[in-house]
């Protein structure tokens, strides 16, 4: 990557200070394209800031749109739908904080974003390949924790999860379906419906197993996902402390870096939380 | 919305008395393009009317166009579908005054508008971004209500309640398949056939999940449409003084207010009703 | 309607003791091109008689004409079909005037019109726009009243009434799936498949519930036919001389108006024939 | 129809004793093109024979050519097929001899013609509408009458009656399906899938009804054609010796005609068969 | 036959000892192109050979490569998989030449041919048009026969009868769904899938049957297999010297002909097998 | 295909050992294509390494990338990763090593290959055009010997063997489906969906069986894959020092040719592997 970099801020003027290999580092997972955009989108910041070369924190700003979206601070939200979307992400944030096996948390914003109200974004410290299957467990109950967080809180649920539903279930699939991540279900592949486009022209894809396998992938797929969400409830409530002290956090300072998240939940070493 | 308004109504001659920030605060949930249809649509009433200048009256009737349809008075009704449809619209209303987690109704009318033959139109206060349970709740409730109407005063059901009843399954369906509100379900998402078209041609998305699932997804759906039903039956039977007042009042002067409708309901303060 | 027909009638030569809003309050249902449609079918036929002016009698032509299309008299039926055809419209015939909350029979013809070897056209007195229950469950049993006729007095079923079982299916499906008129099935709107053609694309829509409520929707669906057949049985039965008569009638005259009908069924006053 | 063939036959030179009445009447059916077809194939048929005028001979050639085909004399087909189709053909004219509510035999061959190696040609007396159940049990009695007498015959089943499953499978299914023929499905229309292409897309008609109600129509079908099969079995085994008659007849003559028919059939009267 | 290859033939100089009826009775079920063909292929094959004259030979290898495809002799096949292949093609021939009902053996090799690695080509006799049960009952065992041989010679089975495999159930479910041949599924026809294109567009065909008919249909198929296996098995062990005299025989010639085969299998009179 | 490597090479400057021959004993498989392909690979790489003639090297680098794909030496994985990849791919090898009817293995090595981050490549002795069934058991259960050596070692299972299982599931439904080699299923052939794209519009294929078979479908292919999976198991555990010794020697060189794997593996004369 860092060599991609190079190739890219050739013809742009950047602060002495300024080490593309930590650049490099920061962006795991980042194909070429992301990397030649992330140098454009820098030096557009640097400009509009009439700065003559390309800041530390022109890359971080430009990092942050290509990873969640550009800020939509225009929007308007009263402050009860705040108070709720803090909750949401601090629930997200604690779990991503207290999981062993999820990816460290880079930022977690309620600043509207892209499509979204609310950012909690994970970033892998290395390049990953393969995902073990703790991997997928530990981030099932981070994204179930958002509606965790509202429901202990606030006493109701609320349509803000709805994406994280999708993802939840979506990833549940795949590790029935396709990893061979459920014991009962065997390590089989079961294709789920492709929306591939072939020549111009979709080819639908029929179901090619029989009623008793969806039945049986249907009942793994809801029971990975309740152990998850038994997990997310059972850690937030535990630390129930803590998650009120990141949503008060994030309702005043609206964007918690790292450090910040850190410092609240006091860098305690990450934990293995048993799944009974 | 009051800087876009600002814009759109730069070459529009508007009385003096006319406050855009108070059109702003009325019109949540407007886009860009409903503004400025609405200030066009302003102007063209006032032109109408030989005004030179635009009244808050004309942007009141252009909102209501915007959000009910035009008015279609040259539409003939008899005597006895009129009472009919007073009752039906008079359901909902008396449902949407006294439950607590509906929108206020901004108007309620039973001259035909649209493609409807009377609308009962709800106004959110804020704009808002996320429904909780309870307000999907009390809309079912609401939208049944036409319906209970009806058939507590005429002892017969008629097909005026298609819509409704297809609004309230298109709810109680994205409730079970998408919200995770249904605890049967659990938080799952089950994806509802899309009408997507992709690149010119329809992706037809074939059901992806065990007819188990389906069974259970129409016994949850049928359960919580059953539910509203019995509650909107209920709170109207206890009132149903109120209902025969705002039918009356309806046929009388074919339109009703916020005010209107607060006069005859006398303010009560909105109170939960309980499920069971 | 009055103000359409007088547009369209401008540059047609009335008779004088033609009425428009005679007319116009016997075209209930009629759109705006239908109304065009009349006049300049009256228009033709008059100049096909050559008659200077347009009569009464050809707009009662013309009116036909659109309701139930136009005569084939140039068919050759032997005198055995006549009989059963004859029977058979006198089914629904006698059905339409027994039954409460039937629309008033217009006409009643066996000389083949259209598509049809003969036509009962029935007419509403007004325009109408919402229909309960009981209209539907009357439609019902006149629709198959044509069969029930046939074999009460053949004592055999032909092919004869496939349209009417097509259309009471069609109807009582109606009921079931998208009015809310089957307590078993609940206030639930469930999709039949629509024809839709979409972007000169059709939208295949494929079944979105589970074959449990498929099957309730068959059961009551029977049902509902199944209790308008015994109610068109039962009632048939015990007016077994009016179909006699009217049978008779219709084969001397081969249309019967309104007036006909009425003089043989005696103006008997419409009763409700209870359900059981 | 005569006057039809007036016109038709305008240009042609007929021979004198032929009368157009009597054509008439034989061409129950015939469309207007089909006439246009039948005189000019007449005419064609007395070109080739160097006659100045049509006779009733050519005539009559080319009323077998439309309803059964050309002839295919070139096809060589063995003597022990030869007696196979024989009795086959046999089986269907002695049961549309026997039976009450057929069409009468208007020829039968062992020549082939069109795609068939035989043909059974009925022909109605008059114009039929309608058509009574007993008509189509009768006809389904008949189609399953090919195979019955190979069977008696040979001790052996073969793919020579595919075509006539097929459309008595096709019958029956209508029976239940549209013409409310079976009394447990009752007076219901249940759709078959539409062939239908519309604006140059086929419309692909989804399966509208419940697994439960598709067993129902898969047990009456298969009952429904059981019925006439045995009532096929029993008639013939009856009738043994006319069978082996009319496959005699038929080999020397590899034509027979009603009279043929009759004659070995004794113009005994139709009798009715019952169905126990 | 003979006129076409006269036709064919007119202008290609054939040796004098050859007859076209002779090669015309050698020739049943060929179409006017593939006789057309035959001519073409002998006259290229003579012209190669540098023959002035089309010898009888020249029509014999042309007819193979029409019936079974060109050889590949270039192909190689180890020692192991011919032998296998030997078995295999033993294995239908001598179920060909031992089976009442089925065609006699044309020639059998095991010189790859086409997409097939060896070929068991079977003749008619006579030009047929129906076939009776018994005839593809006797082919199902034939198509058999290569598994059969290969699991009792070399204990294990191979992929090299999935063609065989399809074929058979084809076969079986034509019997089952098509020609009305097993007693259990009734004289009925249940339509497999079209693969119709139809006006540049398939038509997709949707089942029309239900789940209750297709689990029939699929064990009537199975059973008909079942049967022909046994048949199989039972037959070959019965006569397994011949087997392998025919195997030993192939490997040595690579091809056998029709009266290489009667020398071996001693011209034994076909018997009937039981099914039993 | 010495023959087709003559032709191609004819204008390539070969080292003078190089015997084309060998070359074309070592690529069973090959087609045409493949081996033109082969030889302007090794050109290439001749060119790039400013050689005047094609080494043998350079044959076998060329081999290797028509083979597993490009290298893609640059791509970052870390030790982690890489040492589960190592295992991964021992695990294949020591079974590919162990198992009677699998291919030799050719090479095996964890430096990412076109998409994948390790590969170990079997190569047939001969070319082979049939299987037998033991083949593809041992092919199933050294697929399935990836997941197995990672759980072995790691205790845990990851994403990594996505590819495995799909080809497993793949293989295990042809036995099923196709070949006739479940006793279970009987030798019947059950069509998968095809993908084929017919005269430029795919013909979808629809489910043509019950949902009984599609049960039984399903049961035997889980059945299959968990017999080769407990193979798996069960013969690595006895082998595990191999297998350690295997992934150590990999991480070394990253690497294996056939005589690497066989210093390991101690030559050992592969073994039959009982079932049970």
């Amino acid at each position: 990557r860092e060599e991609i970099l190079k190739v890219h801020s050739k013809n742009t003027p950047l602060a002495k200070k300024i080490k593309l290999s930590y650049i490099a580092r920061g962006t795991p997972g980042f194909t070429g394209a992301d990397l030649e955009n992330l140098v454009n989108e820098a030096a557009l910041l640097a400009a509009r800031k009439n700065r003559k070369v390309v800041e530390m924190e022109d890359f971080e700003s430009a990092k942050d749109k290509i990873l969640m979206g550009p800020e939509r601070r225009s929007m308007i939200i009263n402050d009860k739908e705040k108070e709720i979307i803090a909750f949401h992400e601090s629930g997200h944030t604690l779990l991503g904080a207290l999981l062993k096996h999820t990816d460290p948390i880079h930022k977690v914003t309620i600043i509207p974003r892209g499509m979204a109200l609310g950012v909690t974004q994970s970033l892998p410290i290395d390049d990953k390949h393969n995902y073990i299957k703790e991997y997928w467990e530990d981030m099932l109950c981070m994204l179930l924790g958002g509606r965790v967080a509202e429901e202990l809180r606030f006493k109701t649920i609320s349509t803000g999860a709805k994406n994280d539903i999708e993802k939840a279930t979506h990833i549940a699939q795949k590790m029935v379906r396709e990893w061979g991540m459920s014991e009962r279900m065997g390590t089989i592949s079961v294709a789920t419906e492709k929306e591939h486009v072939f020549l111009g022209r979709e080819i639908s894809q029929h179901r090619d197993y029989s009623e008793k396998t969806a039945v049986m992938i249907d009942e793994e797929v809801r029971k990975i996902v309740e152990v998850a969400l038994s997990r997310a409830k059972k850690i937030i409530k535990q630390n129930i402390g803590l998650l009120n002290k990141l949503a008060k956090s994030l309702l005043e300072k609206e964007i918690l870096s790292t450090e910040d998240i850190n410092r609240i939940v006091k860098k305690k070493k990450k934990k293995v939380i048993s799944k009974k």
